[in-house]
């Protein structure tokens, strides 16, 4: 029997902390779904910490296994996706060379993402690193030759970068990589507790690790519609935090919701425990794995060696197809 | 008895093409004696050959295997030093991102050689790659953790931004790097025989393996003194470039020299013959050495993988120095 010749599809996470709801519903939950259809490279971007937290390297080891945890709990199944560590994989660091010669010095400047990215960590002198980490992940997406990108909205920028560049490759050498394509998330963001994007940095997420009393605890202090003090007091769903957690977690519970809320019958209060309770009761089986996960000493270890080495196949091959192409292979000299 | 522990040194080329007896004077002389005091490393830095000649990749092998004859040639002797290829280290990559975090943008946009090289290169729009390789560089001299980089005057702004690559690292982490030392060459700069910079692009240069005619031609066709046209007419040597010749080769003569073309006595033609004849005499051994060399099929393949093998186990050292210091190596996850 043939081997089917499954597209490929890459994405990943900077190991900067655990992984909170956000992420689940903005990629997680896609990610499970893909794995069935798609071959899964799921790559753990530790060289792109270094972009604004210098400071903090001691922290990526443990995130590290932290990410990969909440991967498994979620259904990430290493069975059949592979999770490989960035830095572990040189060839992506040798391509990253390679390919900031075919990108201007002002189109990598032009980036507008990177530039906001740039103004909200307050960083006045930015690295040549952070600058150029777009140029760093077109070569995590084209080491594996990926055809499928999962992004976020604000990543498109990058993936168009990554574009050009295997174009400007393919063109000037020889067609060695697919031109990726972004597959952009169907789900709004869900925002953080206080109503900003959620993100480990302002203190807003939920994590797919809380236990049962911390999600209470926070799901309790976040902030509903102003105007709604008491009971009886009519709601506005539209600009409730709660109710965008029903959104993206209950569709089939937000119209009783919003009726209830709007008439005034259902007290914010009385909401949050309603939403609190499901959201653990979503939670609970993500929880139960992870414990199993957590019992097994070495897993983590193993299954990140196992991506290695299946990736680290995977980029050799585009490695010896790159020099190949720019006639740098020097053999019979 | 214990293994003397010896200074490392680290300078190189461009495969761009053929050595001239510019880098000759330049720094290959100073090579040879180098190598008995040091360790010596010698890169051939092909990666870089992309900053500005991304369209001649294909001629890149050859000239790595010319440049190596044209060092045998002279001297340069594998079994005191180590001969290798960058694109064939690849923690280089590895150490050139890494460089990437620790360097702002400013300060590579504000280096003087680059600046002036895009300028005279053509190049309207540089790439990443080109603003950027003054950090590569310093990847390529902190990967053997050298203490010394023999250089031209052009290259003291590299060599700073290197030392100050290595202090970051070294306080932000652990002292891992030497904060490595420039040693500036003493002899003056060879012109070409048009008077300008001896180099390849400007088709002015007396190549190492340039054969006799050659440089017969080569050197009746430089441009002296354009006052001194007859036998007779006075010259004026501190004028003339095939007086900096006589200078830079053949210090004993220069006072005769002067005195002949000063008074009248010394006809250019003839000036020149002389000075092609010794000249001559000059490359002769390396012309017979280069022969002999050339005779062995295998010989520069098997002189880059040992270089290879010496510099990926060195290399090898420092990356793992890296990795521990900024504590990215992720053991018993």
């Amino acid at each position: 029997m043939k081997k089917e010749i499954r597209k490929i599809v890459l994405t990943g996470d900077r190991p900067t902390g655990l992984l909170h709801l956000g992420h689940y519903v903005g990629s997680l939950k896609n990610r499970v779904e893909l794995q069935d259809e798609y071959e899964c490279y799921f790559i753990i971007a530790d060289y792109q910490v270094l972009t604004d937290q210098l400071q903090k390297t001691q922290e990526i080891k443990n995130n590290i296994k932290e990410i990969v945890l909440d991967y498994l709990s979620v259904g990430i199944d290493p069975k059949k996706s592979t999770i490989f560590v960035q830095s572990q994989i040189p060839e992506i660091a040798e391509l990253y060379l390679i390919f900031s010669m075919l990108v201007t010095f002002a189109r990598v400047k032009r980036n507008p993402t990177v530039k906001e990215e740039i103004k909200s960590s307050g960083i006045k002198k930015p690295s040549l690193g952070f600058i150029s980490y777009p140029v760093s992940q077109a070569a995590d997406i084209l080491c594996v030759r990926a055809n499928y990108v999962p992004v976020g909205k604000d990543q498109l920028p990058h993936i168009e970068l990554t574009r050009e560049i295997a174009k400007t490759f393919n063109q000037l050498f020889k067609e060695v990589f697919p031109i990726p394509e972004p597959i952009l998330g169907k789900t709004p963001i869900l925002p953080g507790l206080d109503g900003q994007k959620m993100s480990k940095s302002r203190g807003n997420a939920i994590y797919l690790k809380d236990d049962k009393k911390t999600v209470e605890k926070k799901v309790m202090k976040t902030i509903t519609d102003p105007q709604k003090i008491h009971l009886g007091d009519k709601g506005h769903p539209e600009i409730c935090n709660i109710y965008k957690y029903y959104q993206a977690f209950f569709p089939e519970k937000t119209e009783e919701v919003k009726k209830m809320c709007q008439s005034g019958k259902l007290s914010c209060v009385e909401c949050k425990k309603q939403l609190a309770k499901i959201l653990n009761e979503f939670l609970d089986p993500f929880r139960e794995k992870r414990k199993e996960f957590e019992k097994k000493p070495k897993l983590v270890e193993e299954i990140l060696e196992k991506g290695r080495k299946n990736t680290q196949k995977r980029v050799k091959e585009t490695s010896e197809m790159v020099k190949e192409a720019m006639r740098m292979r020097y053999e019979n000299l």
